[in-house]
């Protein structure tokens, strides 16, 4: 049986493929058919009636497989269409976009973030401009903002976080301009968010939003659980999950460190969002059969590899997934479509400079 | 037992006067006691184990009356000390707090919304300008606005809603200065309010919280469901309640008209805010034993009396109210913290113009 709505398909996936997959404790027996009848109700229908399930038992109803949402598909699609309107701008005699990227200290972790999205811009015809600082003060920084600010060849300003101590990321932040705010991390961008008013929404969010979007994921009244409530993407997602848009509509329960029963919470999920960036955090017993699971962890984890870690998201991955409708891996996932979003926001600030 | 947390009691409350209250389908028996063994979970412990009980069992137990979250009570409270920060700024030789609000059309519930908050000015100290326009056009409405903003002397500009329809809400808000904008509707605000920042809340959504701070609920790792995700009243106070503040850190999930089951999952809350605008809303059934419920409605329905209506909330207070263990009444609740927050918020704004 699938897990949710009827629209809940990969759009590039037949129907027939219909596999067998994990259910809780049951293996479901593979089998082809084909499913048009599937209730297009908010509840994850694993209890059917009789007459819904054509005749058939419980015992007899099938299931999909997982569904694994693949950020570099997601992204890679996302790339080309930019790409190409990229070089349609261009083909106009117009400039491409332009991000302008600021990287304070030696963070490896930042480093290979900045650096990423610099290839990203690269690769997709955008220039980029990667302004490097071992150090430097408060003062000179929103100083240097500020010349971007001003400079109309920019059409993104972005500043890789976390900053060192001695400098107030709000402060730097309320510097950019909202206009070139393509992380939407400013307090106006912030505030139009909530509002569901157009704005520059903070990458993450929008790239998970993206992704639900490219698979075609129908989430209006289903009922979605966030795990954390950063304000860079806990708090952001929850609000865009609900917001009457499309793909949106969902029922947002916010959990946080201070919640009571977070794995019944869980439990009753039809979409659960980890955000909290502790490896391995939801595990199986939270998980719902056939909920969609996002995992926007990026934990670096020790291991006997010659790199000496690898990176594993917020979900017991190896034991969640089969429960799963669909789910994200880590890495492959939502990391990638952080990048894909904050490209989209860059080309929207340039074609609104036109 | 009592409903929730151990610090859920009135301030002025004695702990002896436990007194008998309904509880779903049964009624249980007036006792006096004192019970300082409840325990500060954040689950509803309906069922809690033998030895949490004391060796009584669950038909021995013993619940807390229904107590009434009084505006009256609390917004006196606030008026109260208001009006001495008013008399101690007067006496220091500097200009009370001066709100400035803007009326247009002739609605009748908005003249009587804008009359409540001018009275409650004057009855505080505070200085009023009601700017009333039969008609007006936009651009001469922000001119207005403007003209305000850079009045030294006005402190708070508040433009009551809803405006005719040839005005656009979203442009008049806007326009009004960020730092003046004493309802808390700009984007700056709004965004501040979503990332924990310092703002002007809100009035509705901040009157709540000084409600629930008047009566010292604590809601920490409670479950609130918020019904509504208006941008007045649902989504600011749905992030509002789960922010990490006290009172806060509630986990809240957030409700609206595509939400399925909304029965089902406001029945498990133990804090309900009701913001929906439909009388009667919130139906008994809906409403666990001891909860919470705050009640935002304002509903004018028509009924046999000289005035031809009464005004009611969105809960069907006479069924559920013997249920819950807090409840707000309307009138007399939430709408009367909504004018007090306004005018903390004016004050603010006078205290960051010194």
């Amino acid at each position: 049986m699938h897990p949710g709505d009827a629209n809940y398909k990969h759009p590039d996936r037949p129907q027939e493929k219909i596999t067998g997959r994990a259910s809780g404790n049951n293996r479901i027996k593979q089998k082809s058919t084909t499913n048009s009848q599937f209730p297009s109700s908010s509840k994850a229908n694993y209890l059917l009636p009789f007459d819904i399930l054509g005749g058939r038992s419980h015992s007899e109803w099938y299931f999909y497989s997982m569904i694994i949402l693949d950020g570099r598909v997601a992204s890679k699609a996302i790339k080309e269409k930019l790409s190409n309107d990229v070089k349609v701008l261009v083909s106009k005699g117009e400039r491409p976009p332009h991000l302008a990227a600021i990287l304070v200290g030696k963070d490896p972790a930042s480093e290979f973030y900045v650096s990423s999205k610099v290839k990203s811009c690269e690769e997709t015809g955008f220039k980029s401009t990667l302004v490097k600082y071992e150090d430097v003060s408060e003062d000179d920084l929103i100083e240097k903002i500020v010349e971007l600010n001003k400079d109309e060849t920019v059409d993104g300003i972005l500043v890789q976080l976390p900053l060192p101590r001695h400098i107030s990321s709000k402060n730097i932040i309320s510097a950019i301009d909202p206009e070139k705010d393509v992380d939407g991390f400013h307090p106006v961008n912030a505030g139009n968010l909530m509002l569901g008013n157009e704005s520059y929404l903070p990458a993450t969010p929008y790239g998970i939003m993206l992704l639900l979007e490219h698979y075609k994921l129908d989430i209006k009244g289903k009922h979605a659980v966030v795990i954390g409530r950063s304000n860079i993407v806990g708090r952001p997602i929850s609000i865009l999950l609900s917001n009457n848009t499309h793909p949106g509509n969902a029922t947002v329960t916010l959990t946080h460190s201070q919640t009571a029963d977070l794995g019944k919470i869980c439990a009753d999920a039809d979409i659960i969002v980890a955000a909290i960036g502790k490896p391995g955090f939801v595990k199986a017993h939270m998980v719902k059969d056939g909920a969609i699971v996002i995992d926007v962890g990026i934990n670096r984890v020790d291991d006997d590899s010659p790199k000496g870690y690898k990176i594993t998201g917020d979900v017991d991955y190896e034991n969640v997934a089969p429960k799963t409708s669909y789910i994200t891996p880590v890495p492959g996932g939502v990391g990638l479509m952080t990048i894909a979003a904050l490209l989209k926001n860059t080309l929207k600030s340039r074609l609104l400079r036109i």
